[in-house]
């Protein structure tokens, strides 16, 4: 039987992350990040059977063109290029306008382009990405995968900002939302685990990571989600305030800060690096907190209470609860953090299961609390966005 | 037996509210307002005994002064000013200074000026009226009562920014929270008609007025709270924004607006207003509604579930829930959006219940509705911040 494999593309800026994956199973055949495009340390590197390979990129073409160029021979090379059915990229800002996963045409390569208004640094780069892969596969069908687009069925009370209307009618400003590939997966496995069908299950999502965000999933859809017209909006972030009362906008440039500063400031030195005054790596707050270091204790405080009360606020657009779900880098590993943030929601009825909560570890799913209450579970399920991205290719062949 | 009057006054920047409230019973014997404080049309006026007087005010002296000045010979005239034992002053912001009702002192006062970087249109005008009572009542103690002291039992996790920790300690950057003589005041009504001890009765309380916030009260004291550094924080208000993304500020700098441009639409152009392009008064909204009116129907779906789901998330600090209270102008009055806050409380086990509903409105108390999981109930509380004012003053004196 012939392979089904699906080159997903990942192009940032100033890099490229790439893998191919084998749609059926969602194993890795390939893995590679391209990196400090632009620079003269501009380079390349992959994993293949275990083995790292990196090589230089040098040129005057674009570094996204030569890295993506240079994936033809080395997919001939490696003996898999006739699997490959299909490129999907990911692309950060769907808008309005896309809802689901599209096949890439030149109309839709110029929506993502002018979307980027929303997503000055992001769309740019997908759409450089698109471009040099269509000349570097010419004969693969391609396709665009949005963060976005899970969101898209959010009800208009859960997407509207409290300010002006006009702002929404003239720029496009309402919640959007992010990390809904990821938002996506998790649920679909979890409807899985509990043996319910995904059209009547209900979820509170929570993608911890460096980014991080949670999402209310009602009858397998997204209604409301913490990220909002900005990816800098709820959760507080390894370098993110996350929410943040407007004010302290207004009171620092009032003290003399530039809009730069201050935006530089909540996006690169808040969150757990902010608090902590030590590092952006929740590990490293762990380690600091036994060590007894006050400014990581309370930084895991504050991370650990802000998710959870989004999860309490997330009661409120479900009709029924059937998990909570926790991923990304920090859900599916720490284990003192998920502890933390299960002791905050013992008003809701959750109790840890500790066995369930010590083992769903380092790729492992699993149960690991539950609430009477509510009749809920929480659980971990290890989040793999490439695989969603992989799948809905080959479904729309 | 001597009466126990107490002058409040709540000093603006421009205008000066003031009462005498009998201390005892909480009842008004005068109320009464100046406004337009330095403009052609300045003037105050008040209402005794059902009858309302209004003056002019005049003269290059602070009309502050001229104002306060004139209640020596009004309150002499209409025969109490002997039973005047104290005057109470309503202060906006204490900082972390102040963690209760104070006796006025210079002391106290230049505290109060020191703290003007924190509430600038505020508390200038409090010290401006401070030093006005003293000049024409010298006899009389004075009293501040601050609307953030109530919210200084906060626990570090609730009020520190997910922001740099350098911010706190250099500027004082955190959450304050306001309302507090509010939320105070309708916890401990409602603890005495739930026959409960205050100190260990535990309330999520909903003040909704042109302003409004929410305060989870853990065994009597404010836990959290949603306005933050500023008023301008947590919910959606008449005319401002609430929470907002940060990144839609700088999102509209780029735009070319300016920073005043910017606060100026959140402050004033924002909330019902903003979302309904109609009016900042929820009665308007609600009138539009029945007529169609497709923005007030979305601003009025947008306030109560935001509203609502800030009571889900005080679920959080607190291990126990005795009631939710619902109090301002919004909460004592408008049956709609207590009905459609309840409506969105379902997963929490909240039923209306419709009658009680009916009929705890305009001034009268009573149990809305019941959540059997929760073991709580939901209630309305007419707020009354003088009532505050003048016990505290009493009981220091």
């Amino acid at each position: 039987m012939s392979k089904s494999f699906v080159l997903v593309i990942n192009s940032g800026s100033s890099s490229l992350k790439f893998a191919v994956i084998d749609a059926a199973t969602g194993d890795d055949v390939l893995t590679g990040l391209g990196e400090c495009f632009g620079l003269p340390e501009s380079r390349m590197s992959w994993k293949f059977n275990g083995e790292k390979t990196e090589i230089a990129i040098e040129g005057d073409d674009s570094h996204h063109k030569i890295a993506i160029g240079k994936l033809v021979g080395l997919t001939e090379e490696l003996g898999f290029s006739n699997d490959i059915v299909a490129i999907g990229h990911r692309i950060v800002h769907g808008g309005e306008k896309f809802t689901k996963t599209v096949r890439i045409t030149e109309e839709v390569t110029a929506e993502i382009e002018a979307l980027s208004d929303l997503a000055p640094l992001h769309n740019p780069a997908g759409a450089i990405g698109i471009r040099a892969a269509m000349e570097a596969f010419p004969a693969l069908p391609q396709f665009a995968v949005f963060d976005t687009a899970f969101h898209q069925t959010m009800p208009e009370k859960a997407f509207t900002g409290a300010i002006s209307n006009e702002l929404y009618t003239k720029y496009g400003i309402r919640r959007y939302g992010f990390h809904g590939t990821s938002h996506y997966y998790v649920s679909r496995e979890a409807a899985k685990m509990l043996d319910k069908n995904i059209d009547e299950a209900s979820f509170i999502s929570v993608h911890l990571g460096n980014g991080a965000s949670v999402c209310a999933i009602e009858n397998g859809k997204s209604v409301d989600t913490s990220m909002g017209f900005t990816p800098l909006a709820g959760l507080m972030m390894g370098t993110r305030s996350g929410d943040l009362d407007p004010g302290v906008i207004e009171f620092l440039i009032k003290k003399g800060w530039t809009t730069e500063q201050v935006f530089d400031a909540l996006n690169k030195k808040s969150g757990f690096l902010g608090v902590s005054g030590l590092t952006s790596d929740a590990r490293g707050i762990l380690d600091a907190m036994e060590e007894g270091h006050e400014g990581a204790k309370l930084a895991f405080e504050v991370f650990t209470y802000r998710v959870a009360k989004y999860i309490g606020s997330y009661m409120i657009p479900l009709s029924n609860l059937d998990a909570v779900i926790f991923t990304g880098g920090i859900g599916e590993n720490s284990l003192p953090i998920r502890r933390e943030i299960l002791n905050n929601l013992k008003l809701l009825g959750f109790v840890e299961d500790e066995k369930g909560n010590e083992s769903a570890r380092f790729g492992d799913s699993g149960i690991i609390a539950k609430s009477e209450m509510l009749d809920a579970v929480a659980m971990v399920i290890p989040t793999n966005e490439e695989f969603v991205i992989a799948q809905q290719s080959v479904e729309l062949l």
